[in-house]
């Protein structure tokens, strides 16, 4: 892995287009023994075509056994070390539901719960309370807890979820959370860690926090089952470097759900309408594309459908995304990959460990006998397996957007 | 990739024999779509007769995208971590001319350049003055300046470029450069960089070159286009550890070329008499096969010819090279790597980030199913993609001069 501070040095600007057609969990596994993965059985003679031109092989998100989250699985495709670049709980939920977060804002995901008499946890998720009951809550903890020097942001989720944002000068993350993650005792106070390289900061955050919590359960008293709440991965946004300051690159993310493309604003790429089907979002692909140098262009459903473990409906929706690859062959881009953030194999109806299928087509991408867009002949490619962080010097490089290292 | 005080522990005695084949840029690209590579074109009994005996793959030199120069090149061929040894432009420029580098010497690349009444650069190359004229003017810089506490050389290269060595006490490199890489402005003054390690001795350095640049301004006032001089890289040979050192090895070099010399000087190999063909440095190779445990030969016109966008010529060297292995399979190594510094596709004209066709023949490869030395063979090879500087420690382990890690 070649670290950002090297690659910033190599850049060296052209007038090239790349662009990153993610399948979200694309990777899969047969569902029968010696049977065909979800990609193997989709027919899909556009990405097949492709593949033909492209050199093909695999991505590993992380190192291998190693399943990334979507945070990490984003950071690692964009070119940042996922390791080194950490995303907070708190932080993927507020991008999750389009929270406009700031440097300075400290994140935390919130759950209602149950307490009993005595303060302990009785059920970590009150239930399950309904969308419109936790839309009442928030509302409720916004208007009564105030507290000192800081704005506060109660932001309702899903079912039991919320967001918990702090604005203000001088806060910091790397907090414990209060989540004790068993049944029958109280919720533990929110402390910085043992490590937190801002050891004050961390501490009046912590204060700012547990002051939050105590209102809460004074506000929530008689919400039974919802009488309490429980944070955890309270952190602020991780300082990372734009696409722009270290691949020179004017990036645009195309993605119809809120978190991709607040991942992809993390990274400093503009987010654009992207609207609300694959159709729209080709059709933002072909109206941005004089404007950027490289376009992520992002596809949810294999992954759901994965996670559903419906593996025909993850087939169909390989073989919907594959019928528009003719319209961004159309615009001519210098580079083109097909990959995606991890594998979701519909067998195991979770995001996974394996090696991500990755193909990457350029006029100098020395092509290889791999004609199909899929786990076996993408083994038969002349990729091989790369750590997805080198993804992106790979496509820099077919882009010719990187000069020589040394004399 | 493992440290070299890692390797170093694991060393022990055998009496075998290692050689390395490099045929400089030897990687391609297919001119046309689908078409073959210069490998793929050249006629090869003999690389596919090995190839067939040994394991094949790719090597990667310095990671997936990274167009090295020669020097990472080499040094990551050699086993030496090429991000960790930097090889400066005016240490490579004084390889290149034979010249014998001390370790405390600082060199630096110069051109001739002209400047106008106001000193400003207005070509940075003086408008490529001829080969001679660059001999008289070195000579005349030599006679003229003088330089407190230090020796100094001003060797001619070519054209308008020359090495600028100073030879003395407490020197030191990481100094800027002089020239301001546009027109229009006056060339630079040197300074140490930022994090500069010895920044005393960086500043005196600096400002004897400063005192070197301002007396060449006075000697060259006549001599327009030829009236000032520019310095790039000035540094000192890196530190490196010999390969007797670190591999136990007696290492020879073989090359035509100086530069080549020079690098396998770097890390403590003798350079033998090579000649000027590539039968001489086979001649050269049979004549020291006693005297050594390991040999690197270099051949370099498969990048020259590649460099040309030449593809016919490129593969007229490749099947040049291939004649002479019989001459090495006759010597009975015990073990041969083929493999090249970079790929420098025809296509491109310059060296390219693409990973290197790399095969590897020992009584003990595990061969695979490649029965060619190309870029398509190499892909169903064993091999897979490793990191050039991995190469070292699996040819010595090819050669039994490893042992075991841990009991």
């Amino acid at each position: 892995m070649a670290d950002l501070d090297f690659i910033r040095k190599l850049i060296i600007p052209a007038d090239t287009k790349i662009v990153f057609l993610v399948m979200d969990g694309v990777g899969g596994l047969p569902i029968e023994e010696g049977g065909p993965t979800e990609l193997e059985a989709a027919r899909t003679p556009n990405l097949d075509a492709l593949a033909a031109k492209s050199i093909c092989g695999f991505t590993t998100p992380i190192s291998p056994g190693i399943t990334p989250g979507s945070g990490p699985g984003h950071l690692a495709m964009f070119g940042y070390d996922p390791c080194r670049y950490v995303i907070g709980r708190g932080v993927l939920e507020a991008l999750g539901i389009d929270f406009d977060l700031q440097p300075q804002d400290v994140a935390g995901r919130g759950n209602f719960c149950t307490v009993d008499a005595q303060g302990r946890v009785i059920d970590r998720r009150a239930g399950r309370i309904s969308t419109e009951k936790c839309i009442e809550l928030t509302a409720l903890l916004r208007e009564r807890i105030k507290l000192p020097g800081v704005e506060l942001f109660i932001e309702p989720v899903k079912e039991h979820r919320f967001v918990l944002v702090l604005r203000g000068e001088g806060l910091a993350g790397d907090l414990t959370e209060s989540d004790p993650q068993q049944l029958g005792v109280p919720p533990l106070p929110i402390r910085p860690v043992e490590d937190a390289p801002q050891p004050q900061a961390s501490q009046k955050t912590a204060d700012l926090v547990n002051q939050f919590v105590a209102q809460a359960q004074q506000v929530l008293q008689d919400q039974y089952p919802a009488n309490m709440v429980l944070l955890r991965g309270l952190d602020k946004r991780p300082a990372i470097p734009s696409m722009k300051e270290v691949f020179g690159l004017r990036a645009a993310a195309i993605a119809v759900y809120p978190m991709y493309r607040g991942l992809a604003k993390l990274v400093g790429m503009a987010a654009l309408p992207s609207g609300t089907s694959l159709a729209d979002e080709f059709d933002a692909l072909e109206k941005a594309w004089p404007d950027y140098d490289f376009f992520y262009l992002h596809f949810k459903y294999t992954d759901s459908r994965g996670e559903d473990g419906n593996f025909q409906a993850k087939v169909a929706m390989i073989e919907e995304f594959d019928s528009y690859i003719p319209r961004v062959m159309a615009l001519k881009p210098d580079v083109v990959v097909v990959t995606g953030d991890h594998s979701t194999p519909s067998l195991l109806r979770a995001h996974s460990w394996h090696p991500v299928p990755t193909m990457l087509y350029s006029r100098y991408c020395r092509c290889d006998e791999a004609r199909a867009y899929n786990e076996r002949a993408c083994a038969r490619g002349a990729l091989g397996n790369i750590l997805a962080v080198d993804l992106m010097p790979l496509a820099l490089a077919n882009a010719l957007r990187l000069t020589k290292f040394g004399a």
